[in-house]
């Protein structure tokens, strides 16, 4: 399935290993001892490829899938086209996600100090680091063991990343401290000045921003997104919290663990976002705010109130989302009227 | 017009060749050996200048330019000023691009590889390309000829670039295949991993990323733009598609040839845009959709279904264009009612 | 308050020093002698800190704190908690912004033009300038006095910036003129084409960009955004403008002196906004409109028709700010009713 250009694939491995990788467990019948030698879609695959069954989008795939193996949950066993070996499991897709990962490791770090990059004689760095060419390093940065910086990535004086991180390339990193197997992608920019500004018509003044961006650990966030520094208190990303692309963090922002923040998200200052939280592509939500632990989100809503523990919303501005989603059909039963 | 410190012009051409290069033809009694020395808005044109109408907006300044001549559709003709030359086509605007490219050609490439470039031995650059300081090119990629790498773009491992290709400074490419003549504005990042995880409580387990991007010949991609690799399918661009700023292509998406997608789209995973459709600023399209060929979206749209071919719509959540339309004045209606 | 290894921290100040910095005054019986060695919000301060209340929100944060002294306006003044002095004007924010800068100096250019930058020898760079690593710099540019221009930015051939600018890492600038006191933060991209097409079945033909990008004095602007060229007249930003992160300004578009861009604005082609007018977060503008100084735009906002001066306006597509919060009820009252 992978172009060998750009993947090494591992393997084959036994029914029986991936089963234990995927943490599921084998069907009746299904024969522990075959040999699997890739992962592919249900559609795409061979008898010698281990699929998956998430999305029920997909469930003729399945039925009709020449895919050797699949992971699927065990209400779905019976569908499966005879002679389809099967991994039973309640998270299907976590499965997948584990044994993918066996047959595509992680390669091992190039482990190098390129000559063309400029790195501050008092910056600390760990063992095992690839530093690529271009990385500008300043005074006084620490870096843990095992990261990978790529290439023309500028970390500024007093930053601090913990292990086993890897910061793409082009990355700019300020008046930040980063905890261990974080992931920031190309072009993000983190610990930049905040937008404040005391306004007025005689001009408008820049207010120091005095604090810092703290990322915890196992932090992945997505490629040119921007996370402003805070203006005293600092702006905070919880641990195992993933940010997609393209999205904007404004200062004193404080994310919980394991929040999920889609593509082009804006969240505005001083806002506080309880665990696992999860916004949708392109939510914007106003300032001095706290939203919920496990709220959830829609696409495109505009909050400027409040939000509750696992509370569902949408809309611009938000509503509960049943009530947006009443909302929405009283309009379009509107809009189809005559004369209207 | 244009300020000579950035811009060398060209010329003069005479009105005929001007007509021949646009690909228009001389109104009666145009004078095809007049020279004309630049091209200029109607409302700042002089009688060495070509001009163009294109904009209903602009009919005013036509009537009332001193351009010595303009591109212009034969319909119009009778409203040009008196002494105005005029060159008649379907598609003025078309034309007004052709005449000014051949006032302001692109200045040929300064051939040269720099030795503040970072090459790995075992890529192969073709011949008359331009490769800037800083730049990062990584194992066994393949550059066709005469491309320009901007200062500090990194490449990564096994991208391959066909020929004629502007790749803009501070890009970023990896797990890649791009056609020719593609245009790559600054600040883009491709082939990152897309946004995918097992989710859960237990934490965001990472999917891994297989596919690649593919690109065909003649895209153009917007600055600070953002296109994730396919999760084991490809993500694909179609020829000819254009792509603003700051757009966000998730993972497996499949834009057809010639869409057009305006700055701060975001379209989300696995959805797929059929040819010439086209995608006004900000619009958002949900996963796993199904984008007709040639549809219409109005800027800011949200779409969460399928969209017919030729369809055009808008709002948020998304409905054909009329009925969003109805919708709009009914909401108006109820907005001004007293009381409501 | 501030990290130590990020900010050094100026002072103490005696607290006349302080009011006079601020411009205020101090309220009567307040110590003019006594020192302060820091600012810090009124929920975390101290007696040796001066703070400020300058937001409703936080106004039991005044009454409770243990802060030494406060900037505030006059009319909060009976409200202080005993002992606490006061630093009494009408604008605190702007008073806390001049005495935080006070205690938090920017700390003087370690002027260095980097042996790692690349700068062409026609360029012509003032005094007092720090260059840093990685920096290209085209033929022609001129930089004024006592400019920092940060890691791996690009500036193309003939581009000019004036005196006392900050110039972030990983920025790239072309086809620009850039005034004095201007900061730009990191992975901003200014001067590139502007989208611009003759669209077509046939295929869709670039317009050649012949403009340029005008930024006066004064100017912010934030992380990853984008301003493209124009096509022939300038874009062009106003004096003291402050645009916040990811926004996208297209081509020739104008934008007046003082406005106030929110992060994920995207203002399309050929606009041209009055003096101090102020958009908030993702607002969107179609092209070709002028809205009027000092209008003020809701968060969200899709803006398809002109906007007088001074006007406040919400919604998508957008109303005057009454009408439109009136929609708003209409609908959640709709969005209640049973059986809708």
């Amino acid at each position: 399935m992978a172009d060998p250009v750009f993947f090494n694939v591992s393997g084959p491995y036994s029914l029986k290993e991936l089963a234990r990788i995927a943490g599921g467990e084998l069907s009746e019948g299904a024969d522990g001892d075959a040999l699997f030698s890739n992962v592919a879609p249900l559609a795409e695959a061979s008898g010698t490829d281990i699929s998956f069954l998430d999305n029920k989008r997909y469930i003729e795939s399945y039925c009709t899938s020449a895919a050797g193996a699949c992971i699927v949950i065990s209400a779905l066993a019976s569908k499966a086209p005879a002679g389809m070996h099967l991994v039973l499991m309640d998270d299907p897709y976590r499965g997948y996600a584990k044994v993918a990962r066996a047959f595509y490791p992680l390669a091992p770090l190039e482990v190098n100090v390129s000559d063309k990059s400029s790195i501050n004689e008092t910056a600390d760095i760990g063992g095992g680091c690839r530093i690529d060419p271009g990385v500008v390093i300043g005074a006084g940065v620490r870096i843990g063991e095992g990261c990978w910086i790529g290439a023309n990535t500028v970390i500024g004086a007093g930053v601090t990343i913990g292990n086993d991180c890897r910061i793409g390339p082009s990355v700019t990193l300020d008046f930040t401290h980063i905890g261990s197997r974080v992931i920031i992608h190309t072009g993000v920019r983190i610990g930049q000045d905040g937008f404040g500004f005391a306004m007025g018509p005689q001009g408008h003044l820049k207010v120091p921003q005095l604090g810092r961006v703290i990322i915890e650990d196992d932090v992945e966030i997505g490629a040119n997104s921007t996370i402003d520094r805070g203006t005293g208190p600092d702006t905070f990303i919880g641990a195992g919290t993933k940010i997609d692309n393209l999205v904007q963090i404004g200062h004193n922002v404080r994310l919980g663990r394991g929040c999920i923040v889609v593509a082009q998200v804006g969240i505005s200052g001083s806002t506080s976002v309880g665990d696992f939280a999860a916004m949708g592509g392109q939510v914007g939500i106003a300032g001095h705010l706290e939203i919920g632990a496990g709220a959830q989100i829609a696409a495109q809503s505009g909050v400027m109130r409040n939000i509750e523990p696992g509370q569902k919303i949408g809309g611009s501005p938000s509503q509960p989302f049943r009530e947006w989603m009443r909302g929405i059909a009283a309009i379009e039963k509107l809009s189809k009227k005559k004369g209207s």
